[in-house]
């Protein structure tokens, strides 16, 4: 899974309407000793998220296996909020 | 997901006949606060996009999931053109 | 999907043999206004691709659709020979 | 597969609750003669691995094959804790 | 497909037993005008490599395809043993 921090929000009227329902956001891999290569992605949210949380995401299948919905076009899911992250390099 | 601009088009004639009737667009993926890592990539579209529209790219399984179709041998699908990013960071 | 070049071809004799039958094609990802990221990958080849022809590859499941085989080990398959490609920057 | 080493742990309450019962672990992926490109991930531990061990992690569907439990939205896991790795450069 | 070299192997005792049975090698993912991105990689072989053989690799669901197997957690297969590699850029 990837870890970023929420910083925004993205809407699209004009989308596959199998889409509909869902928030869309912004997150921004964490770096430094987190999760570096790919800068951001939009992920839709299955956690209640909000800008500037810390959040858990899934990608690919897994995404559609958190909406409990094998026909919604969506590769990236907010799974969780984070509580902490313990680092003891 | 990936958010991108459309930048143009593709044609192929000489290819896999599943693929006939989808539209193929190059988006180059948004940078700066956005989507880095890859440049571009090609995209059936499923959105009605057109050049220099921000778009959201779904990949993978979720593309064919988009259009529907299983036996298209498609792993990347625009399916939103994008109204507005709101970025609070 | 990807874009690149043609640029070789790869021959392995000792291979599991649900290979057996595909032609090996070394293609250059494009770069540029095209498509950075990784800089070459090995694709079967579906659309009678030959050295120097810009392609199209599908990649993941995708490549296995294209070939209408599920029980193939392929991740990558070249699904278009490219006539044009017009960007509008 | 990938290779890294265990630096840490991540909590989350608020999460999907189909992944209630997993350990989360912060995986910074090997470089140098090993696994460079993304810097860190998380993954489920399906291993009993601990920080400072060094750990081989499948990424995708693999992951959700060894829980054994195709609803989980997991999407990387710790497969095995690894005795050693013999490079012969 | 991607093609590298093997270079050394890896063990592990504690493992999820799904594993069992399989030789894990690691594969420096070849440059130049080879395949670049990701630096190496961890993959079982079905081809019976050994060091310094220049090797193809399937990822993703391809990896279980060419095991037969869809239950083993294993997300790279070296699928085959390279004789040649012509590059005619």
């Amino acid at each position: 899974m990837l870890v970023g921090t929420v910083i925004g929000s993205l809407w699209s009227t004009r989308k596959d309407d199998k889409l509909n329902g869902w928030k869309f956001m912004v997150v921004k891999l964490t770096t430094g000793s987190g999760f570096v290569g790919r800068d951001s992605l939009v992920a839709a949210d299955n956690a209640g998220a909000g800008v500037g949380d810390t959040v858990l995401v899934s990608v690919g299948e897994a995404a559609r296996i958190s909406a409990e919905n094998t026909m919604v076009p969506i590769d990236a899911m907010i799974v969780g909020v984070v509580d902490s992250i313990e680092i003891e390099e």
